[in-house]
């Protein structure tokens, strides 16, 4: 790409690399900033520049903050005994949008992979550990992708935590308003097996 | 959504902004954007901060560009005989890509529109036609979108530049590696009646 100015291509190339755009829309999305000068370019920079400066892991569960420990984790709200597990912070969000869910959370930045060398500590697992034995923790709800490498993972926390608290993970079956011809066998058998008498 | 720090959620919606992204992609675009912070945010939010403060309109033809006149209006390598007619900046570079024409251009920034009281004056065509006669154009290449709105405003802008130039549009037809079977009626009638002797 040669046919913007440099400055303009810069930013084209930048914005081509976030998830969700390619090239085209990419292009398309700065011909909109320039456009609405004032009213997004400029304020989405400034944000940019605010969250460089801010944005940092919660030394606690590892979610997103802009101090050492997150907003959950300070909260005298959120309820002590209870923690649970998410792969990434766009689960924990979507946890927290659901809006049931009064505990706290560990956050594991990924799952186990023998492939790419992803091991226990790195997902922070023994600090789990700790953090269940020291903060007297009573249950962990695991909450991670009914993957392969999810549940992998969610049966290697539950062997480590056993004896010392109750582990838990999300049902499995027909999401609310899912049509059976839409969805896949795995979650078909899993909703058969855990079927509840009405 | 309240899940994120208010830097964080402030940032989501002015991404949320942007076409092509939605709320669902504009949490993952700042997510990766947190990740990647040295690599991406900063320099993204130092590339918006530039396009802010250089990017305007090109007082010639309405491109994009960082001074009064832009890049292809003032090469010396571009023919100036020639005019190419685009609805919008996206069209021109689109059309750059494609490598093949020499001239110069003229940004329309929209098409004609009795229902959103769009006129002639609105889309610089006065100044085109002025263009035209001053610079001593000889074509005018109409190279506006295949809709009613784009096919209206050309038929407009061939008549105001009647007797004073060539005035040409774009071949319809068939995409190269276009399949018949995914091509609109409107598309192959096209192409049928502007069809070539092999
Ligand atoms: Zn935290
Ligand atoms: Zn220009």
């Amino acid at each position: 790409m040669s046919e913007a100015p440099r400055d303009i291509e810069n930013l084209i190339e930048l914005m081509a690399k976030l998830p969700g755009l390619g090239p085209r829309s990419a292009r398309r999305a700065v011909l909109y900033l320039i456009r609405k000068r004032a009213l997004v370019l400029t304020p989405l920079a400034d944000a940019m520049q605010a969250v460089a400066e801010t944005a940092r892991e919660c030394v606690t569960c590892g979610n997103v903050s802009t101090s050492d420990r997150c907003d959950i984790c300070v909260s005298e709200k959120r309820s002590t005994g209870e923690i649970c597990v998410v792969e990434d912070v766009a689960d924990l969000w979507a946890m927290e949008r659901a809006g049931l869910f009064k505990g706290r959370y560990h956050v594991l930045g990924g799952t186990l992979s023998a492939l790419d060398a992803v091991g226990p500590e790195d997902l922070g697992i023994p600090r789990l550990v700790q953090r269940v034995v020291d903060d007297n923790i009573s249950e962990v709800i695991l909450a991670l992708n009914a993957t392969v490498d999810g549940q992998t993972t969610a049966h290697y926390i539950a062997d480590e935590l056993e004896g010392r608290c109750l582990v838990s993970s999300l049902a499995q079956g027909v999401p609310i308003g899912g049509e059976l011809d839409y969805l896949d066998e795995g979650t078909i058998s899993a909703a058969l097996s855990a079927r509840k008498r009405m």
